[in-house]
């Protein structure tokens, strides 16, 4: 077998896996096994000074993930420092590759899970289930570590499939109020002949922030604002949050308050948190009606003609829940007309500071799940993918043959059957461009293809430079979306100076589009990944295996992008010789063959490198060099370039369209 | 004329330069002058793509300071992110390099002054001085950069000497609470035969945090304990902070309040603000009598047998004002018992998080500063370099003719005469080791030689891995300190897996400690860097222009740290052949000569990479491989080794002693 389950304790499901495998017998083979006396269960390996550890989805720091601590604990928190252990995803995959082995691990349970992966002893990987229970998923029998992904995500069931446009280039941004802020953005980026398929709509769209409506006075006839946007080649994409307003009135609000599809307290009451609408409830998407019932509201957007969504704040982010606030308030007072000592004052400010995402508060809600009452806190990883499900489970039913858009930012393995993901609140930090091409290799292990960050930062102020190098990586990314965040630096493609550099950028995606496309589809369609660390491709390669900051992308190229501030260039590893294709623009190129080894290359800021691999194709689109191109629906009829490096064309596999037609 | 000085408006003076130079007619030539309404002055200039700016010493991102807006305003803030535009220091010095030009520029204000350096425009340099004055001294006629910053240095006076045991390795933590924890400390590097020559004493060893005492309790006999350290081998360096607490009896309260050395508001009374201490005073360091007094007090640990100090929170930081959290807490009354909606919810968060270093209250308070009466704000940025002006001004009145450890958290470029400098309160974060590296060249040029940053990161929890690395570059760092915060991991260097190693890169410290100590007198005796970047050193070579991750480390040698995790090496430029010396301990190294040009070099864990230069020669103490050498005061016996390329040992220029005794 080359995949077999472990059970610890009676772990609640998760709905991840798609394969029913019987248990084994034992202990985890190779592992060493302790429980606490509170019932904590660590796992533990030692790791020899070549082990790497792969894996982890949507965390922080590098590729190889040794020496930090990770915490699977879906959590908002826009601060992306190297020292968090959490974002908003548990993605609880390891492959974990040394010298004479390859394992891949799932630890599969919706508790809280760290994965101390070298940090408290350099030479030891350990996993602590804080919940005392997990499946284990023990994926070995194979020496090469992509063919343990395969098997694993053969395990977990085929991706997501985004509609063909998805692939487009889309703008957004917190802070666009009304249809004519959008007809603006997307009248400038037709002025500056940047194509663009997408405008996203982030809260403001919605009337008071309620959950499928639309604010009339701002969006004063949406249905024919969706269909003017679609005339100019344009689909909007709108936001949908976890929280459902409390108001009365509110048809969302008073369907799930009757039929109690709302998360409910210990004493039966529904939890009241807040987000953006101020009081919400909790929709109990772990509830198979409820989930069934949330999904279908999704129809009021897609009957206005939507056809993509982001599901957000999902984690779910909780600014306060009524109860914590009733007692911060009461814990206020007794701080009132004192001398404040630095103790007391210190606490004074944590009381309220912690007032948002209070782990607390996680423990004031339960979920009706598989027939039994569930605190939220043990199966708090779950909740966004469940949301998620709940729409991908809806249009399943209602529109079987048309892919509809959809990511979510919390989630858990299982949701990449449902939906993408992008990758939260990042920011316009040099360091998160590099993040940005870290955490896919990651993500595609554990079934996230459609995927991506926010190109040139959603916090913090952006700089032209950085938007063009982060821009040039973005190009490569499945989701490719310029968002950013109120209050700072406005950063549309047509706001700085070198706008034919942008647009230029932006063709270069589209002429890209055919390839990557393909390239998606054969990484959804055979449990493979689209971005790929070197070492997957070059296992013998020592060097290949250490490199941070380049990446295959799908069967014939490599990236390496620039992501520091004023260099002119950057050094490149290359484990073959490779075609050096410095793009200026779709048309305009120049070829050179590198040699394998090291090379420092040039790289100003309105190039992208492209490195074609021996033996590989490169199929591009011929972008026109004038207004004719708008976007994705523009890309059928143009004819294509086949960029060879000794291969032959004909073999390249081309996925034409959303019927899987090859040639 | 190499230095003209250019008056806007009526400034009020810093002490920062030591020059008389007499003002020019007319504008700054060259530049665009604007004057806004509010009396707001903007300098601006156009730069070409290959434009460099160097300078505004402790700053954020790169040693290129192109591509951000950075504002001289010294705040206390731990969070050192990329988009930061201040941190602890004001140091007004730019030096813009173009291909034809080469130009210093010192904006001499004490008010607020953000440098946008192709920030707004990526073409575009524009200098906003805040209150609308400013002498700004021009410095050009030179087409070597390195002579610009001579000449600069030369304008504002010969840095500040430190003792050369400040060159040993200290430890430090937030954290050591009494004698008992200090010399547990001690005895473990004792016991791991890592060489050590300082303990810092963070803010535990004071009673209730009063600056110039001791507790008690905790230190019982303080001066045989230092005395007991002196014979380990072991210097005490304690912290002071600005604020003097508000305490009846206390005697530096009671003095400062008899005499009127504090800070008062518009009323006349003294200003309440609140740190360590809780409630404080803040000395007038700019009140030439205070300054005297408050230097005095330093003799109550001189007196003791204490030889150095490190000056902090003399921004200076505030936990808050009285007057301020009065407001705060009437703002509350507004929010209490409403349903808070994400606006005032917002607010009611964003009124308490805004307690700490609250701009308003920089506007509450005054200072008697040449016969005038000038609002804190006008001189904000001069608050540290005065306290820190105090110790200086006294040191020389008492003991003329001993140097005395100084260094502080903030400055302005004047105090580079009075103390060092370290870089505040960094975390455990790889891209800091980066940072530490790119900050120093700007010191440098702003008369901080002796600085460092605080080795492991301060905030965060450290690893091994990082602490390595980290170490590996610091023992290059005139200031070689290991400190880290309360609640923090441990990071004393025998607390990991690798003492050995940890033992190997300190003992290299100290082997290096001649060759870093006469390179240190150097720059200083002759208005130099220590720190240099390759573009100075090799102005023809446009590669070396562009390179932000080596140093030259004085006329010898060049370093190139690796700071990226799981790293096994990293790329080295080498403008020129030369010899690389991979250093696993002082006697256990291999050479090898590298030709100019691009190379990867593998550098393990436990490894240190020196480049010696062409022609040049790098002393190294033989320091004995057992328990015998136990720092700085150990390295006077020991025989020098001296390593060459292509030249000749005896032409090295030796400093030996205090005495600046050559050979």
């Amino acid at each position: 077998m080359s995949v077999r389950r472990y059970r610890i304790g009676a772990p609640i499901p998760t709905e991840s896996v798609v394969k029913d495998i019987p248990a084994e017998e034992g202990n985890l083979p190779g592992w060493k096994l302790q429980t606490d006396k509170e019932g904590i269960v660590s796992l533990s390996i030692s790791m020899t000074p070549d082990t790497i550890v792969y894996g982890l989805g949507e965390t922080l720091r590098g590729i190889n993930k040794r020496g930090w601590l990770y915490t699977s604990n879906c959590t908002d928190d826009p601060h992306h420092w190297e020292d968090k252990h959490s974002l908003y995803a548990a993605h609880n995959f390891l492959l974990i590759v040394s010298e004479d082995s390859c394992l891949g691990l799932y630890v599969d349970t919706p508790g809280i899970v760290d994965f101390d992966i070298g940090y408290s002893r350099i030479d030891l990987l350990s996993i602590r289930l804080n919940d005392g229970a997990a499946d284990l998923y023990l994926v070995d029998g194979f020496s090469a570590p992509r063919q343990i992904v395969r098997e694993f995500r053969s395990l977990i069931g085929q991706s997501y499939i985004p509609p063909r446009w998805a692939l487009g280039f889309g703008q957004s941004r917190w802070g666009y109020r009304s249809a004519d802020d959008i007809r603006e953005v997307v009248t400038k980026y037709e002025e500056a002949g940047i194509p663009l398929d997408m405008m996203y709509l982030d809260i403001d769209y919605m009337e008071r922030f309620k959950d499928f409506t639309i604010n009339r006075e701002t969006f004063p006839d949406f249905d024919q604002f969706v269909q003017e946007m679609r005339s100019r080649g344009v689909r909007l994409v709108p936001i949908i949050d976890a929280g459902v307003k409390i108001e009365e009135g509110y048809s969302v609000y008073e369907e799930g308050v009757q039929n109690g599809y709302f998360c409910r307290k210990e004493n039966g009451e529904y939890l009241t948190a807040a987000v953006w609408p101020g009081r919400v409830h909790f929709p109990d998407f772990l509830n198979e009606q409820a989930r069934a019932w949330f999904g279908s509201q999704y129809r009021f957007l897609l009957d206005k003609g939507i056809e993509g969504f982001w599901n957000d704040m999902n984690e779910p982010a909780i600014f306060y829940t009524e109860d914590h606030l009733k007692e911060v308030f009461e814990g206020i007072e007794q701080y009132r007309d004192k001398n404040l000592d630095i103790q007391s004052f210190f606490d004074f400010k944590s009381l309220v500071g912690s007032v948002d995402n209070n782990p607390e508060d996680y423990k004031r809600f339960y979920h009706a799940y598989h027939g039994r009452k569930i605190r939220h806190d043990k199966v708090h990883n779950l909740y966004g993918y469940y949301m998620t499900r709940a729409a991908g489970e809806f249009f399943t039913r209602h529109c079987p043959d048309k892919r509809i858009l959809m990511f979510s930012r919390a989630s858990y393995i299982g949701m990449h059957r449902y939906g993408g993901i992008w990758t939260g609140d990042n920011r316009s930090w040099w360091s998160h461009i590099l993040l940005n091409l870290q955490q896919m290799p990651g993500l595609n292990m554990c079934g996230f293809i459609y995927a991506g960050a926010d190109m040139g930062g959603f916090g913090a102020d952006a700089t032209e430079d950085l938007v063009l190098r982060w821009t040039a990586l973005a190009i490569f990314m499945p989701l490719m979306r310029n968002h950013s965040a109120r209050g700072t630096r406005r950063q549309e493609l047509y706001q700085f100076t070198q706008t034919a550099a942008f647009r230029n950028l932006v063709r270069l995606r589209y002429a890209l589009l055919p390839y990557l496309y393909s390239e998606m589809m054969k990484a959804i369609l055979q449990n493979d990944m689209l971005m790929i660390p070197l070492a997957f491709e070059y296992p013998a390669d020592h060097r290949a295996a250490h490199v941070e900051d380049q990446l295959l992308v799908g069967g014939s190229i490599m990236i390496a992008p620039v992501y520091q501030q004023n260099a002119e260039g950057r050094y490149v590893y290359l484990p073959e010789d490779m075609t050096l294709l410095r793009f200026r623009s779709p048309e305009d190129f120049d070829r050179e063959i590198l040699s394998a080894g090291d090379h420092y290359v040039p790289c100003a800021l309105h190039e992208v490198l492209v490195f074609l691999r021996k033996g590989h194709v490169l199929p591009l689109a011929q972008i026109p060099d004038d207004d004719t191109f708008r976007g994705s629906r523009d890309l059928k009829e143009l004819p294509l370039q086949y960029l060879a490096f000794d291969a032959d064309p004909a073999f390249y596999e081309m996925y034409r369209d959303e019927n899987f037609e090859r040639n």
